[in-house]
C-alpha cells in the first residue's frame, strides 16, 4: 500500500477501504507517513468527503490509534454527552448530577475551553477544592459509589485525533464533516461510552455557524453511531446567543447551581432537560421521550439533583458550601454595568465576539499556557427580544483589571437594538435519531 | 500575512494576490512555510484551480525564487523550444541544428529522462565525448560562435520549482494545470527565452493523455506567456504512439542524424519542421509559417542542418565522426526481433508501456540514481495503421542482456492487431498563439 494512491484515490472522490484508513491512521499516528501527506489527504477530503462507512472506519482507526477506558467495572448502559461548543454552555454542570440522580451512571470526561467556547473542566475548578484528575480508579470508584464522575482526560486517548486536529487547525481542513464527526466520535467511543447523546449548536456562537451545516454533521455522526452499534441521539440548538445569563467560569457554576434548585434560566434548563431525557432514553431508564423529562423535572424540584451535585463535589474534594453560599465561589474585585443607549429591543447578540471578549478579560485562554481566571466574566440581563430603556443594564462584567473602557464599549456593540420586535429564536431545532 | 489565511482562501475558490503568492513561495523557498502547508495549498489549487493572472505571478515568484540566465550577450531573439515529455521523441536532436542552421541562436537548456519519457541531455550523452555540462561562459560563447548549443542545467534555476515538484510529486498534485503550466513556464524563463514554442503532447504515452487536457495546459502556457511578454506559440501533437521509430538514447541519436539527413521518419521530420518554422517566426527570421518551413526544409535537403550538428557535437567535445559511421555510437550485443502471432493491422500501441519497457532494459532510469545504458532500447518496425503477417517484425529489441523472454512477450502485448484497418492519428492536433 502506497500513501500516494490513497491520496490520489480520495482526491478522484473513491471512497477508501477500511484497511486503507487504518493504514493511513496508523502510518500517521507512529511517524511513518508524514505530516505533508496526511495534509494532501485532509484537503482531498474536504473536497470529495468522505461516506458513513469511511468515516466509521476512521472513527474506529483513531479509537485504536491510543488507549481506551474500560468502562465495564460501572453497572448499567453508560451514556455521556457532548456539546459542540458555544458560549455560557452550563449544561454538562446541570446534566452530571441531574441524569445521575434519576439512577443512571454519569462517568463523564470533559474538556477544556477551546477558542471563544468555555470548558467544562476549567468551570468545575472554580469550585474551591475541587480536583478534576482524577485517576482511572478513583473515577470509576466514585461512579459506582454515588453515581457520578467528572474527570479531565488524562489516558492517552486517540492520539491520532490530536495528531491530525494539529495538522487541520494549521492547513485550513478543520471545517470538514467527515473528520470533525469521526473526531468527536472517536473521542467518546475511547471513553468507553454505550451510548452518546450530542448537542450540535448553530448560530453565531458555535463552530458550525449555519444550520444546515450542524444538521449534517449530526447526521452524520448517527451514522457513524449506527455502524459503530452506540446508540446515539442528536440534537440541533441554538446558539445565536449565549445559553442562560453568565458567560465565565465561576459565574456558571453559580447559575448551574440556581438550575438545579429549579430556578436556572428557562433555556438552560430546558436544555438541560431535553439532553437529559434522551440520555435516560437511550440508558433505557424511562419508555418515552416525556416521561424521562417529568422524571428529571421532579428531581429538579424536590431538591434530588442538587443533593446530587453536592455529592460530586465532595467526592471530588470540593467545597460543597458554595452551594449554599456562592460567596464561597471565587469573586471578581469589580463589577461594571454595561448601559444601554437606545430605546428598543435586543434583536442580535454577537455571541462569538462576547466569548472572545470573556477570553480577553481572564475567563478563557488566548494561548494554551495561559492560567484562566476563574472569577471573571458576563452577566447578562438582557437576551434577544427584550425590551431595554436607554440607562438600562445589558450587562454586567465581572473583572479583576480596573480599566475597562474598551471592553465595555465593545460589549454595548455586540447587542444589535432595533425598533421593531425581533423574533425569538428557537432553542430546539431538530433532533435526530 | 498568514500561510493559513492564503490555504483558505484559496480553498473557497477565491483568487490570491501576486503579494500573497510571492509571500507562498518565498516563504517555501527559504524554509519558512513547511511542506505540510504548502501540500494543502497545492491540493486546494488541484481542486479550485488558478486564474491566468495567478498562474503568471505563480511562474514569476518561481523564477525569482532562484538564478537566472541572462542570454544577452548573444545577440539576437533567443527561442526556447519545450516539449511535455513523451516517448522517441528526438526533436530537440533535429531542432537545434535545424533552426540554428537558419540564422537564429540556439541556445538549449534540457533535461534528462523522467519516468517513461527519454531526455535530451541523455541522448546527446550517448556520444562519444559530448559534454552537457558546459559552463554558461562557455555556452554562450558556443552559441555566438557556430550558433548553437546544448546543455543540462548547471545554474540554480528556479529552486521553488524543484521544491514544489518534488513535494506534488508525493502528495498526488501533479496534474494540476496551473502547476504544471507554472513550472514549465518558469523553468522557460529563468532560462533566460524571449520566445517560447511548447510542444504539447497528448494520448497513452504522454503526460497529458486527454487532448482537451493537453489543449488547456496549452492555451494557459500562451496565456502566462502573453502576462510575462514572452512570445509564445503551443502546438497539440499526437503521443498515442512513438514518435518515429527508435527508443533510447544512441538509437535516436541515429534517427535524429538520418533526419537531419532528410532521409528521416516522417512524423519526425514533419514535427521538426512545424516546430521550427514557428521558431523561426518568433525569432522574426521568417514573415509567414510556409517561409520558415520551405526554408527548413532546404536545409535538411542541402545538407546545412546536418553540418551545424556535426559543428555542434564538435564544439561539445563529441566525435562527430558518428554522423558518417554509427558504429562509433554504443551499439547494444544483442538484437531481438518481436514478431507478429497474427495477420491484421497495427490499430494501437500502448505507448507509454513501451517507454516503462525501455527503462526496464537500461534505456532510462527507475530511480533517479541509477545509471542508463546508452546503447539499449527498441527500433519499431510497423506504426499504427500498418499492414502485418504472422512471422513479420513488429520492433527489435536492442539490449545487453540475453533473457529477453519476458520483455518480448510484454512488448508484443504492446501491439495492438485489429481486421480492420484502423484511422492513422493525427499527428499535428492543432497550434495556439
Amino acid at each position: 500500500m502506497r500513501v500516494y494512491d490513497l491520496i490520489y484515490k480520495k482526491r478522484q472522490g473513491e471512497a477508501l477501504e477500511r484497511e486503507e484508513i487504518k493504514f493511513l491512521i496508523d502510518g500517521y499516528t507512529d511517524g511513518a507517513i508524514p505530516d505533508y501527506q496526511m495534509a494532501a489527504w485532509a484537503m482531498a477530503v474536504f473536497f470529495q468527503g468522505m461516506n458513513n462507512r469511511e468515516i466509521a472506519d476512521l472513527t474506529m482507526a483513531m479509537v485504536e490509534s491510543g488507549e481506551k477506558i474500560d468502562l465495564s467495572p460501572i453497572k448499567g448502559f453508560k451514556v455521556d454527552k457532548h456539546s459542540s461548543g458555544g458560549v455560557g454552555d452550563t449544561t454538562t454542570l446541570v446534566l452530571a448530577p441531574l441524569v445521575s440522580a434519576a439512577g443512571v451512571p454519569v462517568a463523564k470526561l470533559s474538556g477544556r475551553g477551546l477558542g471563544h467556547t468555555g470548558g467544562t473542566i476549567d468551570k468545575l475548578e472554580s469550585i474551591p477544592g475541587f480536583r478534576t484528575d482524577l485517576s482511572l480508579a478513583e473515577f470509576i470508584d466514585n461512579v459506582n459509589e454515588i453515581g457520578v464522575a467528572v474527570a479531565g482526560q488524562t489516558a492517552d486517548l486517540t492520539p491520532a485525533d490530536k495528531k491530525l486536529y494539529s495538522l487541520r487547525d494549521v492547513t485550513a481542513t478543520v471545517d470538514s464533516i467527515p473528520l470533525i464527526a469521526s473526531s468527536i466520535m472517536s473521542k467518546k467511543i475511547a471513553g468507553g461510552a454505550d451510548g452518546i447523546v450530542l448537542d450540535v449548536k448553530t448560530g453565531d456562537g458555535a463552530f458550525m455557524e449555519k444550520a444546515e451545516d450542524a444538521e449534517r454533521l449530526a447526521r452524520t455522526m448517527v451514522e457513524i453511531g449506527k455502524h459503530l452499534e452506540r446508540k446515539t441521539i442528536a440534537v440541533i440548538t441554538d446558539m445565536s446567543q449565549p445559553l442562560g445569563y453568565a458567560i465565565g467560569n465561576a459565574l456558571e457554576v453559580r447559575e448551574a447551581i440556581e438550575t438545579l434548585r429549579g430556578r436556572g434560566p428557562a433555556d438552560l434548563t430546558e436544555l438541560s432537560l431535553l439532553l437529559g431525557a434522551n440520555m435516560l432514553i437511550l440508558a433505557g431508564r424511562v419508555g418515552d421521550f416525556q416521561e424521562g423529562y417529568d422524571l428529571l423535572q421532579e428531581l429538579l424540584e424536590n431538591g434530588k439533583a442538587l443533593e446530587q451535585l453536592a455529592r460530586l463535589i465532595r467526592a471530588q474534594g470540593g467545597d460543597a458550601g458554595v452551594i449554599e453560599d456562592d460567596n464561597k465561589l471565587p469573586q471578581a474585585r469589580y463589577t461594571c454595568p454595561v448601559l444601554a443607549e437606545e430605546e428598543g429591543y435586543i434583536a442580535a447578540i454577537k455571541t462569538r465576539e462576547l466569548g472572545l471578549l470573556s477570553v480577553e478579560i481572564g475567563a478563557g485562554r488566548a494561548r494554551k499556557d495561559d492560567i484562566i481566571d476563574p472569577a471573571v466574566g458576563f452577566v447578562l440581563e438582557k437576551k434577544v427580544g427584550d425590551r431595554v430603556l436607554p440607562g438600562e443594564t445589558l450587562l454586567t462584567i465581572h473583572a479583576n483589571k480596573e480599566d475597562l473602557e474598551g471592553i465595555r464599549e465593545r460589549v454595548r456593540k455586540a447587542f444589535l437594538i432595533t425598533e421593531e420586535k425581533p423574533e425569538i429564536p428557537t432553542l430546539i431545532l431538530t433532533t435526530i435519531k
